[in-house]
């Protein structure tokens, strides 16, 4: 999940650790310490989860908007099962055969393009990253990392060095390089009919500097949905232009899997299909398990076998049988029930929906995204474009408030994020036009 | 689990994507790639777990004497079912309050020293040193990190550098330098009875080192039972020394518990007491969860409070409801089947039967480790002692033969590692001690 998308409880962010109530927040506080974050001015006691439905203490309802790793829906009972039996049965590692681990391995290969046939297992998004990352470096034998603008892969060290979105005490190495967002709405090239090469000329601005400071390029890594980017319109044949060159400067295109990936876009399986553009290696996560934690990388024989010339790999609790079981009734779910065409289809509903909800709206800027996973941008004005920050913020409250459960991304937190367990339905839509509609009228009132 | 501590099938090494057989180990070269290893010259296809028992696909049993992952025993019913009650009502994160991830905060965090008051959760053992490596970072604004030769820590970038027991083509950078394991037996001071203060000395010729390459020390982070350097009897006062002299120059003091963790010492809960030394950051994971990834951190709030000044934390699946229903149930079963003091007892039972068994085994060099945590270096000549490589790895594959799994570990693989579930009893020691006669008999009449 990308942190840091909603603003956070201000008070939240006072470090101390004595002298607080025996609440479950300052229980919090004073356990957890001072570098958690939680949602909402009034952050959420959640017990219960079931489909597209979490429920607080108080058996209050809220429709979850947001939430991805519940792939299939919260508390998937298939997946619940699945889990159990193996948990009853073995759960031990991948230095023993297992079918299951194999079994699903193959099951996943099969979803990409020919070529990318070698699963490896971590247990979650920002190892799969790191794995993408020490298998770029080996196969290329160079350490320059390009990644865009205000993006999101994870929190281990490395991870966090190519995680542009937050700020950080951790000083960028000059080995990682950014490139902006190719944002067709607000970026440098907004509007310009010649955005995608202007935007993918910025993958050779990159590569010069990293020669600058002696480094190659080893991979341009992007989340194929540009998610903590805002999930912005990319302008067609922008992705394909700057991985050539990256490709053309020895470099290999790391698809970020994590969040678009298992059929949410509706109209692809994977993000990367929906660019035109088949990546060296893929890491995918979030909702691959539905909640155990579990994630992968897949990629060519001939990038696994560079690294194992010097390394090998292994993880202690990845690609387990119990892992894998989860993985596997996911994929079942989402086959049985044909989740992407639903995805594609209930995206569109929605999307169709906000439109006519903009007709009312003016802070609605812009509506874009694919399947379950849409960005609605808030501006104070769709001439000027200036970010409606406050009021997305309050509307996000507001909701909350009314029972929907729903965050922000982007660069200024003013791009309200759709990305609900992919069973959401039309009902769940219409419910959230009708309370997205009464809070974004208050929000406006209020900062108007 | 440190990987590589057990040879492993050399036809295994050979880096081929085509042609294999439909076999299990085809298939796994195939869908895995080449940079996974399998335990054994003949690879153990497990089906089934309970207890400290493993069951292949023939219904051979085999008595585990390694895997710490199950730490309360394969399959714990008691665990299980704690995972499959949550995992059927809510699976969230740490972005909403929730009881079940504070309460386990609290017990954790009630079984370190005063001051070590904060929990911080991950998945794996690696997410929970990259997460103290740049909480140390970030309080002491240094860099430097010092480890110990042959230590595992990790498979992320920044942990496999820390990481010395595996040749990489990933080149270590400056702010790293290793110091000798503290090793009575093999290591440059073994026997000398300043060894404590000999060993301890090597820390300031590895600060200086770093102040070479303009790098002040960061942490020094040791496995508090070294047990990838061979589960060495460490000289008495050694670490005590070694980390006052870190922290005079500035550092902290890491230990990582992920192995000796959670009462497998039998003596104490966590290694570092054993040391008579308190950390400043703590990690643990395998054992935590029986097998359900998680994994923790636990530290000061002034640690926490320098990290978050620029940064905060979060990581999608730890400190779920579910992996913390997880980790409770396993406090759960280690307070009420009493089983550190059981790792205690069972420990010093099978010690006392390794010794009887060495009058008649001459290859046995040393016996040394602690509860269920014990090491038994073989030696081809007890005088010279050099390492008995080839017999150590004869004598593995034999007793999976005879239906016992057991690993090696050290700088010569020639240390076999007994690590088995905590559960393990008597009559567990009884029959491992039978089989060990006859492999290390027949190992080294082999060699001879």
């Amino acid at each position: 999940m990308p942190v840091g998308t909603v603003k956070w409880n201000m008070s939240d962010r006072k470090p101390t650790n004595s002298g607080l109530p025996d609440t479950l927040l300052g229980r919090r506080k004073r356990l957890l310490g001072s570098a958690y974050r939680l949602f909402y001015d009034q952050p959420v006691h959640i017990v219960r989860g079931e489909g597209v439905w979490l429920f607080d203490a108080d058996g209050k309802r809220y429709l979850d908007v947001y939430n991805n790793v519940p792939h299939v829906g919260h508390c998937h009972p298939q997946v619940v099962e699945a889990v159990c039996k193996q948990l009853q049965t073995l759960n031990t590692h991948t230095r023993y055969l297992h079918e299951t681990v194999l079994d699903y391995a193959a099951r996943l290969t099969a979803k990409f393009p020919a070529g990318l046939d070698i699963a490896m297992f971590a247990c979650t998004g920002t190892e799969a990253n790191e794995l993408a990352l020490r298998l770029a470096r080996a196969r290329t034998g160079a350490s320059g990392m390009i990644v865009t603008e205000n993006a999101y892969h994870g929190t281990s060290w490395a991870i966090a060095q190519i995680t542009t979105t937050y700020g950080t005490s951790e000083k960028r190495a000059d080995n990682i390089v950014t490139v902006p967002s190719p944002d067709s709405y607000r970026g440098p090239f907004a509007g310009d009919t010649h955005a995608a090469d202007k935007y993918a000329a910025c993958l050779e601005n990159a590569i010069e500097e990293l020669a600058r400071h002696g480094h190659r390029p080893a991979a341009f890594i992007v989340d194929t949905i540009f998610a903590n980017e805002g999930i912005p319109a990319v302008p067609p044949g922008y992705l394909a232009k700057a991985v050539k060159t990256v490709r053309d400067a020895g470099g290999l295109f790391v698809a970020d899997e994590v969040q678009p990936g298992f059929g949410r876009l509706g109209s692809h399986f994977w993000g990367f299909e929906k660019h035109g553009v088949t990546p060296d290696i893929a890491t995918m996560g979030k909702p691959m398990g539905n909640g155990y934690p579990v994630s992968a990388v897949v990629t060519s024989s001939e990038v696994v076998n560079a690294f194992q010339q010097h390394s090998h790999y292994f993880n202690t609790f990845a690609g387990t049988p119990v892992a894998c079981a989860a993985a596997s009734a996911v994929l079942d779910v989402i086959e049985a029930q044909g989740l992407q065409a639903h995805a594609l289809e209930t995206g569109r509903y929605l999307k169709d929906g906000l439109k006519e909800l903009a007709a009312n709206q003016p802070m609605i800027g812009d509506i874009r995204g694919s399947g379950m996973f849409i960005g609605i941008e808030l501006v104070k004005d769709r001439a000027s474009r200036e970010p409606a920050v406050f009021e997305t913020e309050k509307a996000i409250n507001l909701l909350r408030e009314n029972g929907v459960l729903i965050g922000s991304t982007g660069q200024f937190d003013n791009v309200l994020k759709i990305r609900p367990p992919v069973v959401f339905t039309r009902q769940n839509a219409d419910l959230l036009l009708e309370k997205l509609s009464t809070a974004l009228t208050a929000a406006g009132v209020e900062s108007g």
